[in-house]
């Protein structure tokens, strides 16, 4: 018998929903439609001007960009080490940091270095799907934890008690806060009894702190919230990224906080998956941490804010129902169960609100298998006026359903 | 018992030893000692004009540069399709090329697609490190074909049946040509039988062709040598990049050639393992395929060619054994057995040679973990009056042994 070429089964994802949308945008788009998508996980503004400015010098001056150390430029790991102490008032060694290719490029290395196949990984439906698919090409076993409104779709010690008494022990948690799709946060003490827990279980914990930054006080307070996983425990395992707060989506950098048990496997790891970082972000990305970038992006941040009021402002005018409070990032995720009317899901409801009202916004399933089917996430990062314009055009929508 | 955390087995790879003579380079290059450093695989002009004038531009406009498609900008894919055209007279589609984060990205994008955890893949010994630590990450077998001169150190139908006879069917062969740390290229003809047996086989052939554009006419021909796989097999995989012949390596920017019934599968997974490749370096990078760009390329190719003669015929001066023709590349692969004098291996012969005549070369056990203590890899990417003046700095240390 002749054996036939395969393709790996442990590569086989689901593809996203968001894909059909996004094909159906372009479409339109190119037929002369006026579409506002409220699809995209990215602020539309780009790089701080100082970021752009840096970058554009060092091509002009025409400098070979040779590899760099795969754990990224030294001034560039010094500079990071630096605003954990500015945000967060904590010390971190230049050593512990990890520059690589986005978050996406941290998580596989992280993922990696602490896991082997088979092992156990926690994390919160809904949640990131990319999360649970790297992990499971790598063979591990993810463990989703039922997170919904009471924890603020968080993980919690009690879910994971549960869930170790079902699965048998955990290897790993990964929690994002603030989360995409729903913008939670996991307060300060919600992390230290996280952090607590994992630290007595021998569990380690992957902390996705990328949307950090892009947080909004809580009603009646004037405190941000972003608390980091290294506050409490630097056996924790920190992604955070320059394409959220600084807007350097397509840059692809980002960095991790390595803990010291995993540092020498992940120095000789890093080279071999991705030889290094993107070497002209590195160096442009020194500028971030002027104090010039820092205020461009606050700039943004505060309009994030004005747009997320609008957004919570209008819920009761939309009828959906229940909603994520969106404690950080640009998104909400809002269960649109009662205003599906005669669309079998909320797939359904995204591709018939998009022919009818040039509205794209994302279907639950992408983050939730089990009730996605009744929640939409809609990310504000678009701007106000955009989305605002979105929030009528889809109460007309619902009304003529 | 309490549970400690661990660091994952899978990910713990040896260490480059060549990064002991990196470092040691910058502490006495710090000391001001005058070094010349042939470690590095990379050409040091960096990218060609047209590109940084590109890339400029692009960051002097400020335009967003926010996440493209997973598998690349549509325009992009299209001008590397069209240089299949140009260099190999062959038709690829746009749609089975996916851009990539270097050809790093491409070869863990892959193996994930092509190979499971257990699957076995055969790739020559001596070679480029990256590819069995990547497969073993992954949880994949690597059978070593033990590639001498005889097959000039390549792959071949007999070391593959045979390997097939010892550790039972393969699933993938690991194919570079030109080759790292050899130079040395497959012909037409060895591609062909190579392409047949793994097609008879059901055996996914994967090709690096990272160096291709960097080779050297036969002795006597003017005829330069780079065949594509998918010249021969489109059910191949076919890797590529910016980095060398472009001289793009800290870009992080390549390709693959995804056949048909891979195509689904990757494109579904490159999202979530890379979200897509550096956004500004793919708008730049279509510089890279004008006439002018091509041509700086070609006028560094025969840079080349002038300091891969002076290597050749300096040969018996160094008394060097047996060593690798280099048909294409920029490195010299040797035995310097002979000459290692008081030195218990190549590693020690290095670091001696460092220190006394300030020349770093690659000891051999990188590449090849069973005969690479006899051997050293010389880069010649480092240009003529780098690369004869090493030698000369060579002849003289080993004259003093």
């Amino acid at each position: 018998m002749q054996r036939t070429l395969k393709v790996a089964d442990r590569a086989k994802v689901s593809a996203f929903e968001v894909m059909n949308i996004l094909d159906r945008v372009a479409q339109l788009r190119a037929a002369g439609r006026d579409v506002i998508s409220l699809c995209a996980g990215e602020p539309s503004d780009g790089a701080p001007s100082a970021v752009s400015q840096r970058a554009a010098q060092i091509h002009a001056d025409g400098l070979p960009l040779t590899y760099t150390p795969a754990l990224g430029i030294r001034e560039l790991r010094e500079a990071i080490a630096t605003h954990y102490k500015r945000w967060y008032d904590i010390e971190v060694s230049a050593d512990n940091v990890a520059v690589t290719t986005g978050s996406s490029g941290a998580f596989l290395l992280m993922f990696l270095s602490a896991f082997n196949a088979g092992d156990k990984v926690a994390l919160a439906r809904p949640g990131y799907p990319a999360y649970a698919n790297i992990l499971r090409t790598l063979g591990v076993e993810v463990i989703e934890l039922n997170a919904g409104p009471e924890s603020r779709y968080q993980p919690t010690v009690e879910l994971l008690e549960a869930a170790q008494l079902e699965h048998g022990e955990l290897d790993g948690l990964m929690l994002a806060s603030p989360a995409n799709p729903t913008g939670t946060m996991a307060s300060g003490e919600e992390l230290e009894a996280l952090t607590t827990w994992c630290k007595d279980q021998g569990v380690r914990l992957i902390s996705d702190e990328i949307y950090h930054g892009i947080d909004y006080p809580e009603a009646g307070t004037d405190t941000r919230r972003s608390v980091s996983a290294w506050e409490l425990d630097t056996d924790t395992v920190v992604i955070s990224s320059f394409s959220k707060y600084w807007g350097m989506t397509g840059w692809r950098l980002g960095w991790a906080l390595v803990p010291n048990d995993m540092l020498a496997t992940v120095d000789a790891l890093a080279g071999n998956v991705a030889l290094c970082a993107p070497a002209p972000a590195q160096y442009a990305a020194l500028a971030a941490f002027t104090d010039d970038a820092y205020l461009e992006a606050e700039v943004r941040v505060a309009e994030f804010a004005r747009t997320r009021a609008a957004v919570l402002n209008s819920i009761d005018r939309l009828g959906w129902g229940e909603y994520a409070p969106a404690d950080g990032a640009f998104y909400l995720y809002a269960d649109v169960g009662s205003k599906l009317g005669s669309h079998a899901n909320s797939a359904a409801y995204c591709a018939a609100l998009l022919e009818a009202e040039g509205v794209a916004i994302v279907p639950g399933n992408d983050f939730d298998h089990v009730k996605g089917d009744t929640h939409v996430r809609l990310s504000f990062a678009a701007g106000y006026e955009s989305v605002t314009e979105a929030i009528e055009r889809i109460v007309r929508f619902q009304g003529d359903a």
